[in-house]
């Protein structure tokens, strides 16, 4: 490394911070650049349509050519899922451990971007050099199995990004994070210059649960259920799967698997050592018929009621296999991601409603978190000891939370820096501030669209979901006067057979203004749909207390 | 009462039951109904553009002529909301205590209905006789101060009808619940013949805190605060107000209220004498910039973050009075109601931003909760020990586990009933079941259309959300030659500038398909209408993978 000492790092988040998804961080020093992670985030309520919402990619494509490489902390959607999108712009090779590379191959065949993709594996534990800069991979734990911390090394001291991690002292895997690290980095010359941490659950007291006690509550329902089980996870919750299928073992069920995420990634996991069943237990779910209810589970995929997803189809009682009945036990071992709460309790009223007893979060310990609470906060920045602290992944009330929980644990205030999209953070060996501001934000992923889908269509689709449309058509001649129409059709506005004397009233409103039009030799286009505008605007509201689209269409004959 | 001792008492739910809200049961004995309740419920999200859902009344205006009367337990909108409608359609006697009624007065007035009502104050811990029946007024504890259940007394024994209560051993206004009338009625002769009770908390160990406890929680904010103080809560929690009222004279900040049902609720209030502060504590908000900020509370509504409420506004920077700055205490003294959570969350990440400290349910204890938890729904089921249960208040999920609750306490398992909407419950000395199902369900209420807004509408409202609508229009002669156009015209389907190319070619994809009829000579509407989605539909989905509603639209000149 040639760059003098007192030269700057800096970190440019492009997601993740704000916000819960979409994680993404440049780091720069030198003339080289190095990409942390590239996620999804899911669409909020107001997004209406949209499919998916990926980082902003301009600085990327303006530094192309700085780029050395792209590292990844492990391989949920939130952190890989953009990855595809982003390697369209370009191809730089790809870092992480082996079930994040094995998870994210999966995402790159369906955009046909395997042959063309530079994956290269490193295991937890080891270092590699990307470019300038040398990567330490660090053992955490996450509801993600093979999930690292990363010490990237610079001349200021190492940075340590740790989105995503909570420390289990008992994994189900047995191994604990690598606590010994993050003191070695936390005690070295000149010491750690920043760390990023996952902020997600920082309003929670206390320790987070270890997963061995989720295990535990499995087993206990497993020697309670009479008969059926059925339970729900997250497809990429490698640990859990592993506890159900103990259990399965242990109590002698054979197990079926539904749902395409859930197959898809049992079958990688299998495949690469991080999920062990004998092949003899698991049996394809058109065969669960032939075998007794007490001696089958059902590993499924719809923890978050997920319309299309197997167990909300069971739910709603069309699942192709399987008819929920009395005395079945539906267990759902997830928590609701926030927004999707609703979808949730649906899913348990209907399975209540068809004779299943359903075991969930709120009523029992089926379920822990993926991320840190206070406590393992604390012991981050005490082990981590670092100059700055960049509080990451929560929205702007977890970023502020776990400022005030830095100041606590004894970082000086203004060594914390609370980060927006886009902030070019600087940092210094006497301080650490934003000395730019790069274009980011969230690109709207629509079908096949890309950011073809901005402000003014949503407001539109807005408009429209709230109260419909008003189509108002007329044909006009060359000379002005008006041929056929106005014709008036309506789309989620009203019942029409309920309300014809709403709409032929309307009609007649329009017809009269364009009328006056016609007496007046107004022949100007914008006119006469200002015109007819006008005319409806206030009759509907004040009839029926509603705004619907108003969309005048004038052809001309 | 003349009739027999064995005949039967009915109980018919028209709401809250298989949901959370529009609660409402009629009560049948012999020729003679009495009707509980009429509330509203708030629209699920997929209910787009609905503003309000109300109870079929259909079964009420065929049985006009045998009701007796309303009687309600409080005045939430939930219980009461409803009352404007169905005063449309009877004229009957309505019950309830003085808070309870004066809450409605307000609602009765905006729908002009306040001089044709006849609303009759009775007092907790009286009776009153409607028609036949005896009901007495029975004090528990809630959200909102002035709540009763009710013991509507029948030849069978009386009916306790406890939706939504708490029991609070230390209430502000120290009043606690009427213990002893809930075991009179558990030892009387016949004994309590069925219980109804709130379900919505049955998710719940233990018991709901006190009041009290929010109380100490509010002063010791007003003991830190160096600066302003802004507090949201439910406008309708008259003891949270109280306390917040408390704290202010006990700190000497003067107060401001802002919100208008927040407004409102302090107003009536205040007249009744249910809150009391010295009118000189009591500022208008355009004054405030007078008082130091260490000398002032705001009280506001919002705590929900409903789009256009004060809170809301501040949050969002554009509120007329107040701007949120640096060092401004903010409490949301209030949960969030399911489906709120991220318009609460956004809320208190933009409050973050603009620099308070935001003191919100996650973090602290400024709420609790106004519904019973499991020890106490047990203690209501011992108290008054019914021959049968009915859960109410509550989702599928909740009446279930409410059911097992009350098996536990000793409730035969077939003297529970989990009803559904509709459900003609009959009480017999020797069962329950379930006789008959009358029209019941969800009406919805858009602007002033009662109903006019059905699954259609809303099916085209959520496919309009989605990709919008493709509007194709065509001018033809009587012998079907094309006029003019086809031209499309879209709306939130995409933006026409990135996607020229897109249009052109389908309208030429409409030209040609249009064309090759004129040359068949086909001039039906159905068939050319039919032609020009054809011709759009698979291929606008294989363009860009969206689905728009496509509106073919024919005019004749």
């Amino acid at each position: 490394m040639s760059q003098k000492n007192n030269e700057a790092v800096r970190m440019i988040p492009l997601g993740g911070v704000g916000q819960i998804g979409k994680n993404m961080m440049v780091l720069e020093y030198g003339d080289e650049m190095l990409i942390i992670d590239s996620g999804v985030m899911f669409p909020e309520d107001d997004q209406l349509g949209i499919d998916l919402v990926i980082p902003d990619f301009d600085y990327v494509k303006k530094n192309k050519d700085k780029i050395k490489g792209i590292v990844l902390t492990h391989g949920h959607l939130d952190h890989i899922g953009a990855l595809p999108f982003l390697l369209k712009e370009i191809n730089v090779p790809i870092y992480g451990t082996k079930l994040t590379l094995g998870l994210l191959e999966g995402n790159l065949k369906e955009h046909r971007l395997m042959k063309s993709s530079r994956l290269k594996v490193v295991n937890a534990g080891s270092t590699v050099q990307v470019g300038q800069f040398k990567v330490d991979y660090i053992k955490v734990n996450h509801s993600l199995t093979d999930t690292c911390a990363l010490a990237i090394h610079t001349p200021l001291g190492p940075i340590v990004y740790a989105s995503d991690f909570k420390f289990d002292q008992t994994p189900v895997d047995g191994e604990v994070a690598d606590f010994h690290k993050l003191a070695e980095l936390g005690h070295s010359e000149p010491g750690v210059l920043a760390l990023f941490s996952d902020s997600t659950n920082v309003e929670r007291k206390g320790y987070t649960m270890s997963e061995k006690v989720v295990g535990e509550t499995i087993d206990d329902i497993f020697y309670r259920a009479t008969n059926r089980i059925i339970v729900a996870t997250f497809a990429s919750n490698i640990h859990r799967i592993q506890q159900i299928l103990d259990a399965a073992v242990k109590y002698d069920r054979k197990i079926a698997i539904t749902g395409r995420s859930m197959t898809n990634n049992v079958e990688i996991a299998r495949r690469l050592g991080y999920i062990n069943v004998p092949d003899d237990m698991i049996v394809d779910i058109r065969d669960m018929g032939h075998i007794a209810d007490d001696e089958t589970v059902i590993i499924t995929t719809g923890s978050q009621g997920e319309p299309m997803a197997a167990l909300t189809r069971m739910a709603r009682g069309d699942h192709y296999h399987i008819n929920i009945k009395n005395g079945d036990t539906v267990v759902i071992s997830a928590s609701a991601i926030p927004g999707n709460e609703k979808f949730v309790g649906q899913t348990i009223n209907q399975l209540f409603e068809r004779g299943a007893n359903v075991i969930y979060e709120d009523v029992s310990g089926v379920h822990v978190s993926g991320h840190a609470s206070q406590e393992e906060l604390k012991l981050m920045l005490n082990l981590t000891k670092p100059k700055y602290f960049v509080p990451t992944h929560g929205e702007a009330r977890h970023l502020h939370q776990h400022a005030a929980l830095a100041e606590d644990v004894g970082v000086p205030k203004e060594n914390t820096y609370i980060a927006e999209l886009g902030d070019v953070i600087e940092f210094r060996e006497d301080k650490v501030e934003k000395v730019d501001k790069v274009q980011a934000g969230d690109i709207l992923v629509d079908g096949l669209g890309i950011g073809d889908v901005g402000n003014i269509v949503l407001r539109d689709r807005k408009t429209l979901s709230e109260d419909g449309i008003i189509i108002v058509v007329v044909t006009i001649d060359s000379n002005g006067n008006i041929q056929s129409g106005p014709d008036i059709i309506t789309r989620g506005f009203v019942y029409i057979r309920e309300s014809e004397k709403l709409i032929e009233d309307a009609t007649n409103r329009v017809k009269d203004a364009l009328e006056e039009c016609e007496e007046k030799g107004i022949t100007e286009w914008s006119v006469l749909k200002k015109t007819i505008k006008n005319s409806l605007n206030n009759y509907i509201y004040k009839q029926i207390k509603r705004n619907p689209m108003i969309l005048p269409i004038i052809m001309q004959v």
